[in-house]
């Protein structure tokens, strides 16, 4: 018999927006292991459980740790925040899989940030849209630039996700440059949502010139509208295209 | 007090699917508002409640029936499949908004079918990623070509939507050739999902020269990896970049 290891996306946090497939595996498996910060949101609404945690960088330890618990036998769930296939653990675990013997993995799909906080903002990805992450740690800078370009040339509204960390304070502002240097209008409309379905949780709407000036941290998704979205009092919305 | 209607998605269509907030709205309204294949799917398990159904191409019939009955003081729930602010009616509830007095909207995320598609083929988005519709019944052709064509420049990991239909066919051959012309290698890694989280789902792993072969339905998610995309058995998976 395979040992199966469940790569589970927990959405934003809460207990609410996880999906009943979700819950269901967590409360059945032997073992949860995370990242700090997304085992501790967990904990929270199921505290009776076995967890692992590893601290930020560790991924590829946090994985093998999982592979090697499966592989003496527990029953193991992977916790991602949102969605355990965006830019999660999903594939760093398939990357490994060949290397262990009768181990099988099963993603369970949660809410990604990019969905969650649009549900906030009104409807900024309600057509063709794209997922950017800002973040250099693992991509170079180059690829990034260009995909932002394309983005613009493309006319979609995008998500970005990792805008800003101390290190890279300034990046946010840079992606906004790259956009007004391809066509994008200082008028664009654009949001952000911070802390998305936690505590703190706030909204806001402005144009492209204006996010250029905003300081955001790195517990804000960022959206950008295409070239028909609107601002209606607080919300961003990107029209269907119904007449 | 404001009315509110609330916006559902939710997700593939099975229960397991739903989030616990989700799942909480769509008990707790007066009356569910949807497409006709949706409600079916949301009635196999809450059978209790009011439905009002509306067939295809009825989405501004289906708006306006929600604020009607909003307005009327009916706490109304909107259902969607998926996330209803991807492809959904949060936008077009959005639009029309200002037309009704004293009612408010509140969107409920779920999981799109880029997304749960995408944990059924293990993990094709796992990196940068774009979602195009090829439907053009609400957007020129020409914008769809020009997004496939800045997909491929910005090589990112694609989830297409609504890939086929009796009247387009032909129109994912078209979507794999406009991808060939602008870059992409035959030997391209992708794969497609038939009914996520359905009776007869189904998931498939090809090359892009084997995908402009293949006949899909309506009910497919199609995936186009990135350039470093690759499949291992039947999974697709995009490299976080973990070294």
């Amino acid at each position: 018999m395979e040992n199966v290891i469940y790569i589970v996306g927990i959405g934003p946090g809460e207990e609410a927006y996880l999906t009943g497939q979700a819950k269901k595996v967590l409360e059945d498996c032997d073992v949860i292991v995370g990242y700090t910060v997304y085992v501790d949101l967990v904990k929270a609404f199921l505290p009776q459980k076995e967890y692992m945690a590893t601290g930020m960088t560790r991924e590829i330890e946090r994985c093998r740790l999982c592979f090697s618990l499966a592989t003496s036998g527990k029953k193991v769930a992977l916790v991602c925040s949102g969605d355990a296939g965006v830019y999660g653990m999903a594939s760093p675990m398939y990357e490994m899989l060949s290397e262990y013997e009768g181990v099988e993995l099963e993603v369970v799909a949660g809410i990604t940030a990019a969905n969650s906080g649009a549900a906030v903002l009104g409807a900024p990805l309600n057509h063709d849209y794209c997922v950017i992450s800002l973040s250099d740690l693992l991509t170079p800078w180059e690829s990034i630039e260009k995909r932002l370009q394309a983005a613009v040339m493309g006319d979609f509204a995008i998500a970005l996700y990792n805008p800003s960390s101390r290190r890279r304070f300034d990046y946010l502002k840079r992606a906004c440059d790259i956009l007004l240097a391809n066509g994008a209008d200082r008028s664009r409309a654009c949001g952000f949502v911070e802390n998305i379905g936690r505590k703190g949780m706030k909204a806001t709407v402005c144009s492209l010139g204006e996010l250029r000036e905003k300081e955001v941290d790195m517990f804000t998704t960022v959206y950008i509208g295409n070239s028909e979205s609107f601002i209606y009092k607080d919300k961003l919305i990107t029209k269907r295209g119904y007449k």
